[in-house]
């Protein structure tokens, strides 16, 4: 069967970092077979839609998918909805996974390696709100199903990872049904891994500790809009949204996806920081392709490249997208 | 009229600083009366209520309020409903006002000044949630007037402290019309305060960008659950939750709370940190009572006693709840 990679920029420097990160992986995988696929704020304007039916068909196709980043309008805007929410929804990516490492170079403190699972497919973002104008509502779902998924996902990398700990990330003192059964239904996955040990932490406790000691993290797990926020938080320690990676993970699809937006501020001088999307690239590889040989010649080229003291100026650097991904190249160790 | 302050230590630690820091209070306002009442768990477990309705008639008679610490059941108790929730939307604190500040001896960071100011009623909190077991839902509940009132709240504070800058936090990407309203509400109110700046974050790039620069915030104002969260964050870069203090206000009564919980694990000991609690009565006395010089002198003396290298064990310290205290009073600069 043929590897096939949907690729979708986006706009910004999703399309700086995306073509770069390709070059990258080719070299790895020079039997890849890649469609590219338009989503984002441009094809919001050009076509109506951010997320055209062409595109979805495409990522549905290929099973992975790299999505770079998209601008989104401030206001709401008649017709616009988030293309890497639908996304992830709509390919029944029910995790997102989400590491935090602290890689040379970077300016993260040393010994973070801590990974965030986040459920993927509801909580605040199913999108249902009400206004009258004056009051609002939005509706918080949370479901068992979905619950068991991701901790099956978060268990799951834990054991395969040679993990040690996961910790259950939950506010079930004020949310005690919603938030009470994400933490229920997890407890109930952790059963069937007795040598993995379980705890759990109030959101705002989780975050006050993680800003103390990211190192005595192993594994978190958190429903959607908790895990979002940890996870940027993470990322400030882990050498900030440059090289913060995650993948997108369900049954049918994965979705690579720099954690960093469209960078309006930098888009167009080619000095965009292409390490988030290269070991976005590597989860794809790990955890979708099933060749962790390749996703750790890719983590440790991007490491040494970093070691070498080649880096993008949010880095400190000079290096540009490409120069970087010419050193990464460099290093790659293939047999 | 006579001074009166309700004071509740609740459990734990909450018995410990409280008492501590009431005794420094008097020799600030030596004909403050003080009338003690019940809340928290034990409470629950005597009486089968929380907060008993006894405390709630007594702080509404007193206005003022200094609410220690309470425990509360990992799991859900028939019966059980958070006191301190509960006290905050009865009195009617419609915001709850966090200072992080950078301490001597504390560990924090240098140059940090910022507040949080947290709508205290609505959004997650309204405790609105259904389950069927598998599938269960909480509201989330905004309204443009609890929005508007503490914006005017943050933009009063804002301006009567001499700051420059509010920094709303919502995430209206994903909820337009919840967090919209939100952030909209807070726009309107700006207006009427050309000479303050106002800016917004999304809150995932608020809990980022906190990690790596608090020093870059000055207000930032967040809706109920964004608060909670950003102010226990806020609190990692300020030395900790045994120094952060809070006051929840409106303009029936304000209830001065230190953020830190009833600390099982060290209560009993007598080595707690009461400089939350101390620098909550901070903020009551600056903002309840009208004693900016009083406020003043009391901060003082903890910065004082802080730089002396006297502190509690949590800040590495050997110095007992009540000998901090000590310090303090000899501190004090008192005409
Ligand atoms: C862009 C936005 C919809 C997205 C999210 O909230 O999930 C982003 O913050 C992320 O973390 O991937
Ligand atoms: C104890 C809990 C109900 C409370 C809250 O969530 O508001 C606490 O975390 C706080 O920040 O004061």
């Amino acid at each position: 069967q043929k590897m096939k990679l949907c690729v979708i920029s986006g706009d910004g420097i999703g399309r700086e970092v995306v073509p770069q990160a390709v070059r990258v992986l080719h070299r790895l995988l020079p039997a890849l077979q890649t469609v590219t696929a338009d989503a984002g704020w441009d094809t919001f304007r050009q076509q109506g839609t951010a997320l055209p039916a062409a595109t979805l068909a495409a990522a549905r196709d290929c099973g992975a998918v790299l999505f770079g980043a998209v601008s989104s309008p401030a206001y709401p805007v008649v017709g616009y909805r988030s293309p890497i929410v639908q996304l992830r929804r709509e390919l029944g990516c029910h995790a997102n996974v989400r590491p935090t490492l602290s890689l040379p170079g970077s300016g993260a403190a040393e010994g973070i390696d801590l990974l965030i699972v986040r459920e993927n497919t509801e909580d605040l973002y199913v999108g249902e709100e009400q206004s009258d104008g004056d009051t609002a509502t939005a509706i918080k779902r949370i479901t068992r199903a979905a619950s068991r998924r991701v901790a099956e996902t978060a268990f799951r990398l834990a054991q395969d990872g040679g993990r040690r700990r996961v910790t259950i990330v939950h506010k079930a003192n004020i949310m005690p049904l919603t938030d009470g059964l994400f933490r229920d239904a997890a407890r109930d996955v952790a059963a069937a891994y007795p040598q993995i040990a379980v705890d759990e932490l109030l959101v705002d406790t989780a975050a006050l500790k993680l800003a103390q000691a990211p190192q005595g993290f192993d594994v978190l797990l958190a429903p959607n809009l908790y895990g979002d926020i940890l996870s940027d938080l993470a990322a400030a320690f882990g050498g900030g949204l440059g090289v913060a990676a995650s993948l997108n993970l369900g049954s049918e699809a994965a979705i690579a996806e720099p954690v960093h937006g469209s960078a309006p501020d930098i888009a167009g001088r080619g000095i965009a920081n292409p390490v988030a999307a290269l070991l976005s690239l590597a989860l794809l590889l790990r955890h979708w392709w099933a060749q962790p040989a390749l996703a750790a010649s890719l983590e440790q080229a991007v490491r040494r490249t970093l070691a070498d003291g080649i880096a993008t100026p949010d880095l400190g650097g000079d290096a540009s997208t490409a120069a970087f991904c010419d050193a990464v190249l460099v290093r790659l160790d293939l047999d």
